[in-house]
């Protein structure tokens, strides 16, 4: 099996990352206050999609700086692409590989757009197209479901975004990164096989939401992504606000939630949310740094305490790798290659 | 019941948007010349949040504006909001009530930014808030799951694009829009208890997805929401590219798929995955106006032939609305109040 060692790897990954591409960054930062650009404009696809939507408040929170998802269709099937003259026009794409991905880049040079890649291969297309590129130096990653690439990618951006905005305590956070991400692992050290199979309990889930908000809104939906490419079990991810915007109806007594509920700002409305579930009789599963959200949890899973906000996305994501991977096990599912997926998805 | 009866109504509400406000879609498209914004941002939630999809691709591709979908917690948790000012800044809300959506549009005017309410009440904080307002005038929604709001929210993006891009064709096809609704609705016209009940057959349905792109990912998405919202099943939303890229894994026999697939640019992709959803035996509803994409359907929701796609969105929802309707009385839910929801949800 691949899959437990392309997780158990992530922090050596995220170490050889920061160590050996900060300088790119930094000059891509560069680049970026050169252009000035009036928004940023993300293409990407599945797991890297989620890494956008961490880009999305990271950039806007720390750099000021609101972010698009780009509407792929629109470049390809459409041909009719919006102007991202003014735009930092960013790909995310594990393989470098993805059609629409590349057209979007493209299009957005040509208009003029400040162009960045961010791949794990810096000969692939995308790498190519754009006018910088932030090699992901994952290594191969031979499991189908994506997850050294992604953290890899959170970091990716997290490293652009601190060099843009050149703050000693990001810095300084940023550093800690890989030991933090190491001590999130050491809470699944044993085996996948050994251990309390406290996973056993979802054998037979056959639904299941995940939420969170803000940095998090991003871990919500590839915890989610992961058990669906692994357990092959339907489920649903939302930002805690949306899911009272009508989602909430579907919770019933034993209805599993995965909440991530870390210390900062959001907090207060995830523990609000969290005491509503319960009284709705939900099954909790909680990822935290902060005690009280483990009050009505049936699973707690801890989060380094002094680790700042903004960083969680690439710990809390760990718990979900592992989860998704053990009850795949569990299952008795081939977890390297899921049934009806393969490693690059082409897609126009 | 007042669901079926708002239901009913949408061709005379879209009737009366564009008679009264094409005037005033003309003046704020004036305004959005003249500021020549790099971007629009749109902050919205739940069912308004979908609308804002839809102008995602309409702006896209007819204005050649991209769009960013706003990040409301930067502004009110994180109190670190995105700098706007080169943006239009657009807040939809049925109520215009959400507190999270006013704060956005407060903190973009602040920041230099072109703001646009687009409310179902000119009294309403954020009509109040916003530089300009475009009102729906759809009447009271007394149904707690927005119907006639949602098609009215459509129309009042639709009317801002065709006076933006100033086209006849556009006018022309947007002038037939009320008649393609209620030629949609004829499908369904006999009582909804009345009349051979297909949906029996989703009584015991646990799970869905549905499946739309471009223009019609909002409908995928808001067809979903209506689901969830009236019959307290779980069911997820995705674009036909999104979900080949893992999520299609949970695809079994007799899996229910409601995909969204007219005639135009975006069919041929969804013939494909239609044809490899056959194949994995899934139990295929499909809205649309091209005969080969119901070869394999369990079930054909017809829309009008000769409608252009921009607008099928409008139509295609229609064909939700009556479908999770007529689920929910099957299911013998009290269909104007759903448990666990109210009208106006403020989330901060």
């Amino acid at each position: 099996m691949y899959l437990d060692q392309e997780i158990a790897e992530q922090p050596v990954v995220l170490q050889r990352l920061l160590s050996e591409e900060s300088a790119t960054a930094r000059q891509i930062a560069a680049a970026i206050r050169d252009f000035d650009p009036a928004f940023i404009c993300i293409a990407a696809r599945g797991t890297s999609d989620n890494a956008a939507r961490y880009a999305q408040y990271l950039f806007g929170a720390q750099a000021r700086l609101p972010v698009a998802l780009a509407t792929p269709s629109l470049h390809t099937l459409y041909q009719m692409p919006p102007n991202l003259a003014r735009a930092l026009v960013i790909g995310i794409s594990q393989s470098g590989r993805g059609e629409d991905i590349g057209q979007v880049l493209a299009d957005a040079r040509e208009q003029g757009a400040l162009t960045v890649g961010i791949t794990n291969d810096a000969q692939s297309p995308i790498a190519q197209t754009a006018a910088y590129h932030l090699p992901l130096l994952a290594g191969p990653e031979l499991s189908v479901a994506a997850t050294k690439t992604y953290t890899a990618q959170l970091a990716a951006i997290a490293m652009l975004v601190t060099a843009l905005v050149d703050d000693d305590e990001l810095r300084a956070a940023l550093a800690r990164l890989p030991g933090y991400v190491a001590q999130t692992l050491t809470e699944h050290i044993a085996s996948p096989l050994a251990g309390p199979l406290w996973v056993e309990r979802y054998r037979y889930m056959d639904a299941f939401a995940t939420i969170g908000r803000g940095y998090n809104y991003a871990t919500a939906f590839e915890i989610n992504l992961k058990i669906k490419e692994l357990c092959y079990i339907a489920g649903e991810s939302y930002s805690e606000a949306d899911f009272r915007h009508g989602p909430i109806a579907v919770i019933d007594r034993g209805f599993p939630v995965i909440v991530i509920a870390p210390a900062g700002k959001t907090l207060p409305a995830l523990l609000d949310l969290l005491g509503q579930l319960h009284d709705k009789g939900a099954e909790l599963l909680v990822i935290s740094n902060e005690e009280a959200t483990f009050a009505h949890a049936q699973h707690a899973m801890r989060l380094p305490a002094d680790m700042p906000e903004w960083l969680t996305p690439i710990a809390a994501v760990v718990h979900g790798q592992v989860f998704a991977m053990r009850l795949a096990l569990v299952k008795g599912h081939e977890v390297d290659r899921p049934r009806g997926l393969t490693k690059v998805t082409v897609t126009r």
